[in-house]
């Protein structure tokens, strides 16, 4: 008889520039066993994030790198199949950082348990999870945008920048979009509800976001970098905030970025405009703040204040070209692979 | 008998970089004459400041530039020589907004008296004025430093600079002071009690810096740009703040900065450190914190915690002169123009 397995994607190789899926490799790994006061998880979804890219890469940074044959980082939405911890039952429905696979152990850290009767489960990945938390604390923590004043968001339609958008409208906010196509355009102001909808990839995309912002921009929500920015910061405000969450369009950048040095006029409007810039990361303000996002979002989603919108694909074996469509911006919505139906 | 003149020195050009005497004029203008209720200023002090090249530029900012033909902005130390407001009379000092000439006339508004048996009368202009304050605003209210915490400042011979370091020792802070020479560095360290002093024209100016704050970067206080922000970028801690008052390395700048592009490096780091940029303006918190600073700083220079310097140019034909060494980094302290003796 064989011993059952797991499978599992390894990183392969470093990627230059956008990564491919040689960089990535499916293996298969002996099933772990449950230890003392662990659990054992079988994975359902796992959540595909820009920051993953990153970990890629053999830079510092403010996490380790995954290393060459290590299993890829990651979260996912799991199901207890075996537990030896008092709380946990065969049958719950838990966060966990498994990485990418089908199966993981865990020592019972690092966990939280979902209540599939409150909302879909997928949702701990996304709006009511990490990609959720950082657009409210990034907005209402960092922005804090005051009524009639402006917000724009980049990646309008994804899990982030759609949450953004939204927070900002019930905050009485006027909320702008950026995206990627004129389908994501529609989708950012019919489903979302934003004021208005700019496609970054028309040529005339300065002079349409300009006409979309007439009072100016109070908080830019940075999350894809590059060129977008440079369009952004002729409009913005004096005394406009930038929470700073995120680059994806130049995740991929490999070596020194060729010229011209944008850097003195970014430091000037800085300067003129008495700017703030703030890098975050969600888990500085988690332990203050989480249980209120809970309960702003989870009322938002309960009553359809705030909608959003999940892109899925089925098959652990299918998540390095399902990564690689989101860093190209292919996807619509959360990404998430189905990795086992749930029950 | 001729009517008495006045001098003064208008904008006769627009400066392409770093400007040049032939972009000031010297010219004579009629004495103006006391209005009802107003002033009549003589000029003693001077004071030249780098943000004046940018009022030289027909750029957008903050502030309208000088239109050509008009007279240089500036701020200066005046005695009344004729009063038509109560509350002043001859023989008063004041802080006046009067430009660069020998004698103005004034409605009375937008002055500061002066108390000579506080503190000597240039001292308004510098380390007991904008510059001052401007130090004062953009270290505790902005970079917040810590006990124990590293700070680091560059033009550290300057008025700002060499009091955000002593406010910063004041504060239980190590202070780090960037200069343009070894003469500089060592009357940082020796004069304003710093830590340690680096000189950025060594050609091992990055590893000298590093080595001076072994415990990384807190609170980098920006006065410069260009150059120096780089060698600053990889020792700044995560959570470091970044109060942006100045950039005089690149006030000069025409055109274009060519690559490479050093932004994206930046906003990784703004990200990946969750760094905070903070562009100001004095402005901003005099209403509030004015007295505070005053009090402050007033009792450090009573008492010997705080010196300062001054770099004194006589004559206000010389004044174009000074500027312009000054924007080359040639003076050592507070740069002023003596217009006239005082009494």
């Amino acid at each position: 008889m064989t011993k059952p397995a797991l499978k599992q994607i390894v990183l392969a190789s470093r990627p230059k520039g956008l990564p491919t899926r040689e960089d990535f490799r499916l293996e298969e790994a002996p099933m772990p066993e449950l230890s003392q006061g662990g659990l054992l998880l079988r994975v359902l979804y796992l959540s595909l994030d820009p920051y993953m890219r990153g970990r890629m890469d053999d830079r510092k940074s403010y996490a380790k790198p995954v290393g060459l044959g290590e299993v890829m980082t990651g979260e996912s939405v799991c199901e207890v199949i075996a537990s030896d911890q008092a709380g946990y039952h065969v049958g719950d429905t838990v966060l966990a950082p498994t990485g990418w696979r089908t199966h993981a152990a865990s020592a019972g850290k690092s966990l939280r348990k979902l209540d599939p009767a409150l909302a879909p489960i997928a949702t701990g990945l996304g709006v009511l999870g990490m990609p959720g938390f950082t657009a409210y604390a990034g907005l209402y923590l960092i922005g804090k945008p005051k009524p009639g004043e402006t917000v724009v968001v980049a990646a309008a339609s994804g899990p982030v920048g759609s949450l953004v958008g939204q927070l900002a409208k019930l905050a009485g906010v006027r909320a702008v979009g950026i995206a990627g196509s004129p389908e994501k355009c529609r989708a950012v102001v019919e489903e979302f509800r934003f004021d208005a909808a700019v496609d970054h990839r028309a040529s005339d995309f300065g002079e349409k976001l300009a006409a979309a912002c007439p009072k100016g921009i109070d908080v830019y929500f940075e999350n894809v970098g590059g060129a977008v920015w440079q369009a952004v910061l002729p409009l913005l405000n004096n005394f406009a905030r930038v929470p700073v969450c995120g680059l994806i369009a130049q995740y991929n950048a490999a070596g020194p970025a060729p010229g011209p040095n944008l850097l003195p006029a970014t430091m000037r409007a800085v300067l003129s405009k008495s700017l703030t810039l703030r890098g975050y990361l969600n888990y500085e303000f988690a332990a203050e703040h989480y249980p209120a996002f809970l309960r702003t979002v989870g009322a938002g989603i309960a009553d359809g204040r705030i909608r959003y919108r999940e892109d899925i694909t089925d098959g652990l074996e299918n998540a390095p070209a399902a990564f690689i469509g989101m860093l190209e911006g292919r996807n619509f919505g959360k990404a998430l692979v189905r990795v086992a139906p749930s029950a």
